[in-house]
């Protein structure tokens, strides 16, 4: 780390981005430490009217984080990354210290698709002396992960304006993998009036159908079999949606039903809500997410499904 | 109001503000009321390179007011004013519906000064259906107002961001008087790294030394003989510093014992904390904030000093 808090490094632009075909040259990634700098970069960029895109992660890069900054890229004149495990968003005995982290490997993938700026600040330039300022989206931060994870959506909303307010993004993206994540993103950002584009960005899947997940290194290979359970039963789930099926028990039932067929899988909430407000459903109508959080041995895994009637045609009578 | 919810009035810039002295020739005053206007309003001006100062106030504007908005004309670009009596700052019991207004003549003071843009939103486009988010400022809201007006500071942070982020200040002005408001804002303003200079502005008072206070309407005249007492408590707080007393009880003893000599006056609370984190002092040394609220009849009235010890050679040994 230098002084300044920027470094630069090279990566063949492109070189993750095309197919059979690769741009020849490289292009700097500029990694910037101090939150400071980081004001300072997107200031010139803003000034001068160029568009900036942000993808926020916690690193440990996967396929997944790699689809959204392909698309932050080909949207906006200058993408900026942020690797940022951030502590208030992690309970007591939640998994902060032992979180996964590969800072070489994340930085060769995010030059290699062209990220300009990849933003790695450091807990106490974050959150510096007497930090004491927090924001609470309260509805949809209830149900699901926020009932098992108290505080987690807090941290969440406070560490993702932080970082708006940082980087000062057009665009900012996130992946449906964490939906709830997003619908308390979309919630903090029109209360609060907040000028940034949310990027939603479909759940990028292993072979079996297994959501992409940096937590999903912790598997054993027995563990990593049976994973795909989740994605299974959100598939089951679906198929009772395209019959028409009304009864929301009837969608819970199917789905612990075939995660507890797994003898490593646990679930910690099996739900059916509706997309937008996240509160349970009395009755299936047009549209419903399916959402799964399932402990695989010691590892908790997330992944969800949104179904939507989209023909009036097919709305069953 | 029109359907783009913009209008526009004019008065003479400068008539209020210069001395013996008047520019002829009339100015613009645009008054805006609807958030999506102000912000296509911010957004053209920023995008122009042009600086905005923004003065929030609840309206019924007096001296005070005034002097913010003098500044802020004479450090910005253009020069944005709100008009929002926030009913999420007040509590179930308290003034909100009564709260006094004259928007008429706030206008005029406006044009006079020179705002460019009056911004008057109405609360169902502030807060609108589904409104879920607020932002908490821990600490500094506790003690003092915080104690006796639970939520208000939650109300002022939540609104405050939301009234930068639609104006896109370069500098917004608050009045001293209302000190742990400043500090909830500077706090917050640092902790969500909001791209704001906070400027704080010198308390204006009448002639005797009552703090200019839309509320001060509510006295009667007996009432607002007594009312003084705030501004003599804090005084005699003053020439306790002064001969350097490093007991707070001291002080809280003296201030309290101004302020019951009069009939009408009940202390609220009457303190003496650190001017930053507004924790209680068990010893004065450098600094000091004394800080009253007194209800004078039925209305609540707050004021406060700054004590600072800015030559060491005064310091007592």
């Amino acid at each position: 780390m230098t002084g300044t808090g920027r470094t630069t490094i090279t990566g063949l632009r492109g070189a993750f981005l095309s197919e059979g075909f690769f741009i020849l040259g490289t292009v700097p990634l500029e990694t910037i430490t101090s939150v400071a700098e980081m004001k300072r970069w997107a200031k010139l960029h803003s000034a001068a009217g160029k568009s900036i895109g942000l993808v926020p992660t916690m690193g440990y890069l996967h396929e997944g984080h790699v689809s959204l900054m392909r698309r932050g890229r080909r949207e906006n004149d200058l993408l900026a990354a942020s690797i940022f495990v951030n502590p208030t968003q992690f309970g007591p005995s939640e998994d902060l210290s032992t979180y996964p982290r590969d800072l070489e490997a994340d930085s060769l993938k995010c030059a290699s698709v062209g990220v300009d700026a990849l933003f790695m600040p450091e807990p106490g330039d974050v959150y510096g002396p007497g930090f004491q300022t927090y924001v609470d989206v309260l509805e949809v931060s209830e149900p699901l992960c926020g009932a098992s994870r108290p505080g987690h959506f807090r941290g969440v909303a406070t560490v993702v304006l932080k970082l708006i307010n940082t980087v000062a993004p057009t665009n900012i993206y996130f992946g449906m993998k964490d939906f709830q994540q997003l619908q308390v993103i979309n919630t903090m950002v029109r209360d609060l009036d907040v000028d940034v584009n949310v990027v939603p960005c479909p759940t990028v899947r292993e072979a079996d159908g297994l959501a992409m997940s940096s937590r999903n290194s912790y598997l054993s290979p027995d563990e990593r079999r049976q994973a795909v359970c989740l994605h299974h039963a959100l598939h089951e789930a679906k198929k009772l949606f395209d019959a028409g099926e009304r009864s929301p028990e009837r969608y819970l039932r199917v789905m612990a039903d075939r995660i507890t067929r797994e003898p490593a899988a646990q679930p910690d909430y099996v739900s059916l809500v509706h997309p937008e407000t996240l509160r349970s459903l009395e009755e299936v109508d047009d549209s419903a997410l399916a959402a799964l959080a399932v402990r695989v041995g010691r590892t908790r895994l997330i992944d969800n499904m949104v179904f939507h009637r989209n023909n009036p045609a097919n709305k069953p009578v």
